[in-house]
């Protein structure tokens, strides 16, 4: 496996450049002191931890996996000292609230940090990526005596969080939960039920864990409607004792997964395990979706990581690896054969996860500075905006990048031939730890559902007219320029397009609702294709920019706008197919009867 | 895991009414007494092995792994009696000449019994599925008394053969390899050198296995000219003691690999190993070819039964797994949620699964009708012609339907949802096992470059046109057919384009030869999606023809029409953007220096 690089200089373009971190921060009332200087510290601090202590373990964890005896859960060697490291270097409260310990800096630089972390190693970065869903959790929807009891020990890292949504016959489907919680004298409750899938549900890296609990009160409506929001404490720390002595549940089991064997991933069963409510009864579900949704930028993550680490380790094997001549004559004469970067399908290869990389930080790096103003934006008009964008963009980042993500992971095993498929390469492990990005935390076809039904259809289109207003406006202004035509016809004439097949799928579902479920991940994927394409085109603008004011970083600058290039003549066309299938509506998916399939 | 079911409906309606496997096989001289009743009893014989002997050792095998100590080989519980059981069954001698104990049956049959083995357990397929190779490499080049040595026990499967071509530092381009060969006073020779990824390469399964070895003679010419074949015989084995007096090779480890775990990948370390040339000096990459090709239709059928498997698994899942109602309403009242089999998306999952599985099964089976015809047609012209047409589709087959089987293995997840990513239902099993279908008997990226590169361009279209004639004809014999328009017309574009995207890379390529390299992937998928309308397009003429002779299964033909339609109206509509792709040629690949990809 090649030793991960934190492409730092890459950041900084998307942090500084391209979006402008201090000076929106200065605009708007996000951490004042948030001066580029001191961003650059951090991520320096990051990537020297990432590059050294976390990246090194990611084969020991895939390898070594966690171990679990009767409950007692030891992750892989390694993983507790790391976490150990992580704590003290101060990372878990970087962007939490100073009132609980946090240091208030931005999710923009947060996120840039959580995508070193999930790079170097995805399933170690699990373990704290889910305290951070429970703090927002809590900073939200906590009473103040929860946030005084939980937060200061989470935000310090001390304690981890989970998120104990799914149980083995629901999924997709939270309505239909039946973990109960009763009420106890005391004001508290005791929740019973199985909960599946719960990642960093039991380990031995954090003095706590706090679980985040979906589950029923007695009486309350059916469906999801009737779900409230539970914190159960783990009692393993004495702190919590006497808030949890009547507390029970174990770990039951692992499952054995397909990847991401470092992280626990556990089946709890909570046996009158004393918990208590979060936020109104039966708006549980309300309440999760803060969680979720930052849960969804955090998978989105590690769509962007996928592309990024299969990136760098086929780059590396491209320039060394020596297999056949040039087909238009040698490039290395002097070596037995050509390196096989000089053949143009591996380079073909090689740009897309480029594209795939950098198009998805640049959105993962939005997204999270659209969620500094929804949370600390001056004005309410200023958070409303930027709330909807966020939401607009939120299943396209999660469902499109982690998608890409896999394919970038594919196209590293394929780079390496044959010995792509042997472990010890590392290609592999990504293709198996990345593939759980597009199931959980809402998998890609519920991500498109939410896109196309709740974000676009039912706002009339609105929500996605205020992002296509953005591409408008960055179009009409730079279509006098000469050097970006190349960028701005196409990514004009898609931005249309994309109001015009809302259209066309909101005229059609008027017939049939089933036209929204046909339509759905086409539209996502045309959706993704679009806004990776609008923000190649502001990266090319910005590189073209550079290089006119005489920068020294020519190459740098250049890579920008040849990738942006690349973008626009060998990605964006996918399209096409796209528009072309969604076009044939829902009919020929249902003329087959279920028992019919197959005979 | 599901339990296989192997799909005897559909395989008898490929190779009874589509390819019309007795007409055939009366007309040529190709095995007379292949009876449609002789088939569906081995039909049927088969399928009870694969589906209750081989289908349940699927898991284990992935789960238990080869184990490897010092040099002997142990495979997983249950591998080595299913085969003592295979050999007993006769399977192994199906489709061999009857001179060394074959039974002569045709290749069309062979392959359809490959398939049900591969899907059912992929890894075990594999111990017998490369003797099949080696089996055909001596039939056509081995000399009088290498075949009376070795076919009769290769035959009946006592004995199993390999593939050595591989070393560490060349797969794709075997012009590289350094393995030696040097003569020995007793006219034998002593090979020397490390041969990488051989599978099936030591086990405990047979009596003894023959080592099919690439290696270069003393003063042998640089590159692929230079390259001599050799039988090396393992020395377990009493009778083969004499002939092996003084060789030698260790098995030095074992691959740790994403999938196929039940199959003993091996490292081999020849030193002085006797063996004993095959064909003319120098000839050895001619000589394999024959061995190659046939493990290149052996793996398309890895491809296929990726799909198939996938698609058995998912389709089970998804009538009996409950989420959500259906946008057009509820569809089980009764029920607490709707059979996930309601919303378009995973319709569109297992649709697209179904079409590739039944559409990869006509062309596979098509591939081993004129592999029969080739090899026993009655005319030289007959022979010449099938030839082409195999040498044209094989890439095709290959490349398009492992890369469509990796496809329908991700949709199987997709389907489970999170619990896809969980290894005891066996979804993610699937995706592991058929990734390397891709990799191996040469990359996708390979199979591409011989397609356009030496198929296609180097005959000036002649081999291409060879095909298209036949569509063209298909086209014109059902143009007045009005319940075929929506499938003619469709094919009838798409294969007039084939021929002008062939001239249009052609022209370019004359230019630039890199301009091949960088069409040619998003050749091959063109070619595939359209050569899979073909087939689906008659295979809806069979079924309507059926229905309108008034058969009584009307719901088997019925879905075969509307699985045809979902094709044409969701599947192929995807040549759009590749032919978009292919058109923006080479230059935006090569726009940035190897230095320049990453900063």
């Amino acid at each position: 496996m090649p030793q991960y690089k934190a492409p730092l200089r890459d950041m900084q373009f998307v942090l500084h450049e391209l979006l402008m971190l201090e000076h929106i921060t200065r605009n708007s009332c996000i951490s004042r002191h948030c001066k580029r200087e001191l961003v650059d510290q951090y991520l320096e601090a990051a990537a020297d931890f990432c590059e050294n202590e976390l990246s090194p373990l990611n084969q020991v964890g895939d390898r070594e996996g966690c171990t679990w005896n009767d409950g007692v859960v030891t992750t892989p060697t390694g993983f507790k000292e790391a976490y150990q490291k992580y704590i003290e270097l101060g990372f878990p409260s970087l962007s939490a609230d100073e009132e609980f310990g946090g240091q208030a800096l931005p999710n923009s630089l947060g996120i840039s940090i959580s995508e070193m972390v999930g790079t170097a190693n995805w399933s170690w970065g699990m373990y704290p990526g889910l305290s951070h869903g429970a703090v927002r959790t809590l900073e939200h929807h906590g009473s103040d005596e929860q946030k005084n009891t939980y937060l200061p020990n989470l935000v310090s890292g001390v304690w981890t969080g989970t998120m104990c949504l799914t149980e083995s016959h629901a999924g997709s489907d939270l309505g239909i939960i039946r973990s109960k919680a009763e009420p106890n004298a005391d004001g508290s409750y005791a929740i019973s039920g199985e909960k599946i899938f719960i990642s960093a549900g039991e380990h031995d890296m954090a003095e706590n864990i706090i679980h985040i609990v979906l589950a029923r009160l007695p009486g309350a409506p059916k469906g999801t409607k009737g779900i409230s929001l539970f914190i159960v404490p783990n009692s393993t720390s004495m702190l919590m004792v006497q808030l949890a002595s009547v507390m029970q549940y174990v770990v039951v089991q692992f499952e054995h997964k397909m990847g991401i064997h470092g992280n626990a991933t556990c089946v709890i069963n909570f046996d009158q395990a004393k918990g208590y409510l979060i936020g109104p009864e039966n708006r549980g579900l309300n309440c999760m979706f803060t969680f979720m949704n930052t849960a969804r930028i955090g998978t989105a993550v590690q769509g962007l990581s996928a592309s990024e680490s299969s990136f760098q380790g086929a780059l590396a094997y491209a320039k060394d690896r020596l297999a056949m001549r040039s087909l238009s004559g040698p490039k290395a004469p002097e070596k037995e054969a050509d390196p096989i970067i000089v053949h143009p399908a591996v380079r073909n290869m090689l740009l897309t996860q480029k594209s795939f990389a950098e198009g998805g930080r640049a959105l993962v790096y939005l997204l999270a500075q659209y969620a500094d103003i929804v949370e600390k934006g001056e004005t309410e008009e200023e958070r409303k905006f930027a709330d909807n964008i966020l939401s607009l963009l939120t299943p396209i980042a999660k469902a499109f990048l982690t998608e890409t993500g896999s394919e970038s992971a594919k196209h590293g095993v394929q780079v390496f031939g044959g010995h792509g498929f042997i472990s010890e390469h590392g290609m592999e492990q990504i293709v198996r730890d990345t593939r759980i990005a597009c199931l959980y935390e809402g998998t890609t076809e519920i991500q498109a559902l939410d896109l196309l039904g709740r974000k676009v259809l039912q706002t009339q289109g609105a929500m996605l007219k205020d992002f296509t207003k953005i591409i408008h406006k960055f179009v009409e202004a730079n279509k006098d320029n000469a050097a970006m035509q190349e960028f701005i016809a196409p990514l004009a004439a898609a931005n249309k397009e994309w109001g015009d097949i809302t259209m066309q799928i909101g005229m059609r579902a008027m017939q049939n609702p089933d036209e929204v479920g046909a339509a759905a991940v086409d539209y996502l994927y045309f959706s993704g294709y679009v806004t990776l394409a609008y923000l190649w085109a502001r990266m090319a603008l910005v590189a073209q920019e550079k290089l006119a004011e005489g920068s020294t970083e020519v190459d740098f600058y250049n890579a920008k706008v040849t990738t942006a290039r690349f973008y626009f003549k060998k990605i964006l066309p996918r399209v096409r197919s796209h528009v072309d299938v969604l076009s044939t509506g829902v009919a020929p998916l249902f003329e087959l009867d279920a028992e019919h399939f197959a005979f």
